[in-house]
C-alpha cells in the first residue's frame, strides 16, 4: 500500500497492529474517523490513554479495576470458601453474566504457553498457591479453556497443591443447553458421555 | 456487558463506535492492548491524534495529503488532460498500484446518498466542474462504485458538464480478468457482452 500522507500511514500502521486488523480494515477504519468530528477521535484517544495511564488490577483477584479491590472481592455478600480460577476479566464478565456463582474469582492472566513464551512465573499462580493454602478457601474451580495450554496450567497448578487440603473440579464441558447432538463434535460429546450424572441432580439444575 | 471498570467500559464504549467493531471485538482489542507495553497505546493514541489535528487535504483534488498540494497534482509528468473521479482516496491508492494511469484525481469524498444525507454540496462537485471548464482539461473518467448512489453522482455531474466541450468516459465493468464466467453475476456477466471490446483492442491491453 501506498500512502500518500506520511500521518496517515502512520494511524494505519498502529491501528494494524491491533489483532484482527489487517491495513485494508485499518484503513477503513481511520478513515472513519475522519469523516466524523474530530471530537469522536478525541473521546477513543483519551479512552484508550487514560485507561492505559490509570489502569488498576484488583490486589487480591488480579481482576481490572478501578479500586485497589474491586467490587467483586470487597462485596461481604460473595461466598469466600470458592475461588474460580479463570484466564482473563473477559471469563469473569462471562460467568458473572450467568448469575449462577457467588463465589470469588483470581484471574491468572493467561495460561501457560512456552511457545508464546509464557510461563508460570508470567502468570498470578504463587498467589493463587498462598490464597489456597489458607484456612479460609475450601474449593477451586479451573474454568480455563479445553486446550492443550489450558490442561497444562490446570495440572501445573493442581501439582503445586500436593499436600493441601482442599477440594479442585473443573468446571462441566458437555453438549450446549439448546445445542442438537448431530452438530456437537465427538470430543464435546464423548465427554458428555464420559461425565454423565446422575438425571435427578439434571432435574434439580433445571 | 457489565464492566468492574469504568475506565475499561468507557475504552471499549469509544472502540466500539468504529465501523464493524462489536462490543466483544472491542473488549479483546482493548484488552489486547492493556497486555502489551504501554508505548504501543501511546503510539495508536499519538498516530490517530495527531492525524485527526494535522490532517490536510490537497487543495487541488482534495486527496489527503500532507502537503497543500498532493505528490500526484504537483507531479509535472502526470497528464493534466484526464481527471479521474473517484469517492476517496483508497480508490486512488488502488488506481495508482495498477501503474495503468497517468492522469490526475478528483476525489469527491463520497458520493450523493440522500438516505444517508449526502447532497452534491457536501461534495467537492463544485470545484470539479470548474476544472472540467478549464481549457487544459479534454477528458473525466468517473470511477465511482456501480451502485445507484455512484450512477446518481456521475449523472449529476454529467447534467452539469451540459454545454462544456469535454470528453467522458467510464471505467469498464465485466469479469475480472483470472475470474470464471461461471461464477460471475448475470449483471456483470450481461455488461460484459453488451460493451465487449474488438479483440484486437484486447490483443494490444494485453
Amino acid at each position: 500500500m501506498e500512502f500518500s500522507s506520511k500521518l496517515l500511514e502512520n494511524a494505519v500502521y498502529e491501528m494494524s497492529q491491533l489483532p484482527g486488523i489487517g491495513k485494508r480494515t485499518a484503513l477503513r477504519l481511520v478513515l472513519h474517523l475522519l469523516r466524523q468530528p474530530e471530537t469522536q477521535t478525541q473521546h477513543l484517544v483519551n479512552a484508550l490513554g487514560t485507561l492505559r495511564k490509570e489502569i488498576k488490577f484488583c490486589k487480591v483477584c488480579h481482576s481490572i479495576s478501578d479500586m485497589d479491590t474491586c467490587e467483586i472481592c470487597s462485596n461481604p455478600v460473595r461466598n469466600r470458601k470458592i475461588i474460580c480460577v479463570v484466564e482473563d476479566i473477559r471469563d469473569v464478565m462471562a460467568i458473572e453474566s450467568t448469575g449462577q456463582y457467588r463465589g470469588l474469582y483470581h484471574v491468572l492472566g493467561g495460561k501457560i504457553s512456552p511457545l508464546d513464551g509464557v510461563g508460570p512465573q508470567e502468570l498470578h499462580i504463587n498467589s493463587l498457591i498462598e490464597k489456597a493454602k489458607s484456612d479460609n478457601v475450601e474449593e477451586l474451580i479451573f474454568a480455563l479453556s479445553a486446550t492443550m495450554e489450558g490442561d497444562t496450567t490446570n495440572f501445573f497448578i493442581y501439582k503445586q497443591l500436593e499436600g493441601v487440603d482442599i477440594k479442585t473440579s473443573t468446571i462441566a464441558r458437555g453438549i450446549g443447553v439448546n445445542d442438537e447432538l448431530e452438530y456437537a463434535d465427538e470430543v464435546t460429546l464423548g465427554r458428555s458421555i464420559l461425565n454423565r450424572i446422575p438425571f435427578v441432580n439434571a432435574l434439580r439444575n433445571g
